[in-house]
């Protein structure tokens, strides 16, 4: 076997073996098949695809290439749950402390945020002395304490995920369904859950950019999960305008807590829930959705779900006067209130349109019919709250918090949205994108569900 | 503008422009771009494949990647032949001198084998004392004292096309009819003649399988061409059995001696007389094909090409006995006849097929149905006769001599061919792999022309 006949085999549209994908997994591990016949694999299955059974083998090599995380010290069965990404998406935060709230253990490794999509790890960090580097032990006793424990990436799970990851970043090759499905799996697998709930999310803020392709997406990760014996399921979530209101470190730690407060928005309770209810059946804690979307809402009314983070932030040695009084979170110097001059800001990128001009003064209501997850993600990059390399520092305190949402009407000089800076600079080119993202119209916008689709 | 967006450009099926083109191969050449993206490039290309504008601006950025060969001191038009390669074919070393003996100049540099298929420079240093190193000038003076000279790539004729090939060569993206058109024009185009006569294999001996696929790489390859002001023509032709009797580098040199004594077997001077017609015309030489047939018929009932022949080997060194007298050529230790046994050999590699045991003890005539090419040619290269890589050492006296073309009626215990080996292991190896590449019929096979079509 070699990796030229391998190649040329899955260039030719045939199916790999379960030995052949190992082969390769471990060759490309071990160095001993370079990258540039890797990226060449890489690009003939962007092509032919691979089918379930491959995407199967090739994410069970992935995940053995390095540790995986022993969760048997946990009583109890953990319940995982992944998110496919997001702009403005903190519903791990509100979902952790209302699960485990309910009795059922939640130990979880989270990344941190890379490009655009922030990081669950970033956003407990802003809460003052938070230690996101329990050791496992830690880990598991904070388990089996509290019911709840979290950690950054420590241990090295699925190590050649991020070789091959950072191949595919610089050769185009991302956007392979089986690529991004055992890419996912194999850490996911790797860190030891029972049960995995997966958010699969679609639109301008995602990896997926229609339904189809996130349901096909799903589908397979559920596959691959169940074939190593995993309790899975999935929801299909919209992504096309940020979630919540608040994007950017602390202020998303700080809508999180306002969520467990009971004030949160909508759009961010409605996933939670959902995620939530999954992660209780399939934990066995509740037989029916509907009961378990019962007790999560009860220890939001009833206050546990507060009372389980402000002990969470604590045992990890953050200061759980924050999740009192959420003024405590570092604040940005500057703040830049985006106000709406009357045009439809969207158009005015697309150069020549002759819509750039169309001014809606004779429309007796407008209102906004899209807000561009993905360029609001961006903007806080350039704020300094997001990376574009790994072990970049980024900066809590900045952010943009949404003033409109999707559907919401919108009057001229009426604002859109705050901008948190602390550099006059990169404040101006955030504004601008900011106030690009925003697509204004005069016809009435249905507001939807973010839940397309649940998948069991 | 980046190499990833290049990439991904050209996966999504877009046409990349001429700068985009020049940035790609300006980069692989000078470093820039790494091996890893030029891959994801190349299998990209692949799947689907590239215009003709793209394939003659990829052509042209490869030719220019190095230098280029001035042929503007030969007095004359000088034509240009190229074979996309087969086995047995020697048709450069017939034609060559036919073609000079009209009075038409022959400058050609031309390459070592690789694999399967033999290299004319090779054929050439079996003539003990030939030098294929001439310099420039000397190159030069001989097309202009005597009308012919030869070369082996002495100046660096776009060196970017070792480098992409050497790639290809390890991540199975060969097989793309852009690709090898521009891999084999950016060469043909930087050797400097005026016009190009192309000869496009197809069969079991050659890169292109069928006709179809040589068609398509013959017009592509005139498309590049003409864009860049050369006259062009193109021969599609069978390469599905090895072109004359003899395999092997001195045993060839000898064949192409007899075609030049009126001796030769009627497939290689079919072939070289269509391609040297073809030269004769887009000199300027003769106007009508027919006329160019009869000129070089001439040449060999008249014995003037044999003459140029010999002032040719003279000139640059070699032996010119060896012209007169064939046998002077190095001899092989080891003759093996192999002789036909009753089965149909060709089936024997097939394992379980159940025709395997079919013996043809009741045929009334049996024929020779097939003689796969490329097997040929690996035996040879077993043998020691071809390289498995660059600048291997060959000895030239191995190789195997077809005793039966297909068609010709087979009779048992008749002998199928002769293996000329210097070592008894290989001649063993190689004695199995000739007789394996012999498929036997009860049927009677049609002869077939060589040529299959002429492109103008």
């Amino acid at each position: 076997m070699t990796m030229y006949e391998l190649i040329d085999k899955k260039k030719e549209g045939k199916e790999l073996t379960k030995n052949e994908l190992y082969y390769i997994v471990k060759g490309y591990t071990d160095g001993s098949i370079p990258d540039y016949q890797m990226s060449a694999f890489l690009m003939a299955v962007c092509f032919v695809g691979m089918t379930r059974e491959e995407t199967y083998y090739f994410t069970m090599a992935m995940k053995e290439s390095g540790d995986e995380l022993d969760l048997s010290g946990v009583k109890g069965m953990v319940v995982d749950k992944h998110s496919t990404g997001g702009v403005g998406d903190k519903v791990s935060l509100v979902m952790g402390p209302m699960v485990a709230a309910c009795g059922v253990p939640v130990a979880k490794m989270s990344g941190r945020g890379l490009g655009h999509t922030g990081g669950t790890i970033d956003k407990l960090e802003s809460f003052s002395g938070f230690n996101v580097s329990p050791t496992e032990k830690e880990f598991i006793r904070n388990v089996n304490k509290i019911g709840i424990s979290w950690a950054g990436q420590t241990v090295s799970l699925a190590p050649v995920d991020k070789k091959i990851y950072a191949l595919r970043d610089v050769t185009a090759t991302v956007d392979s369904i089986p690529l991004i499905a055992s890419s996912i799996m194999s850490k996911k697998l790797a860190s030891g859950a029972g049960g995995i709930v997966l958010d699969v999310t679609y639109g301008s803020g995602a990896f997926m950019k229609n339904t189809d392709d996130a349901v096909e997406l799903a589908e397979l990760m559920l596959d691959i999960g169940r074939k190593e014996g995993r309790k899975m399921s999935a929801a299909i979530t919209d992504m096309n305008e940020p979630l919540g209101y608040a994007v950017g470190n602390s202020i998303e730690a700080a809508e999180a807590v306002e969520c467990l407060k009971g004030n949160g928005p909508e759009d961010v309770m409605e996933v939670a829930y959902t995620l939530g209810s999954h992660m209780l059946v399939l934990n066995g804690k509740c037989r029916e959705l509907s009961q378990a979307m019962q007790m999560l809402e009860e220890t939001i009314s009833s206050g546990t779900a507060l009372k389980k983070m402000v002990q969470w932030i604590e045992r990890q040695g953050g200061n759980k006067a924050m999740v009192y009084d959420t003024t405590l979170f570092k604040k940005a110097e500057i703040e830049r209130v985006i106000k709406y001059t009357g045009e439809n800001p969207a158009f005015l990128t697309k150069g020549n349109n002759p819509e750039a001009s169309y001014i809606f003064e004779k429309a007796s209501q407008l209102y906004v019919s899209s807000i561009n997850g993905k360029a609001i993600g961006n903007a806080v990059q350039i704020l300094g709250g997001g990376r574009a390399a790994k072990d970049e520092k980024i900066d809590m305190s900045v952010g943009v918090r949404l003033l409109k949402k999707t559907g919401d009407i919108i009057k001229k000089q009426e604002a859109l949205a705050i901008i948190y800076a602390n550099n006059e600079e990169k404040c101006n080119l955030a504004t601008e994108i900011v106030r690009e993202a925003f697509g204004i119209s005069d016809k009435k916008i249905q507001k939807r569900n973010k839940i397309f689709r649940e998948i069991f």
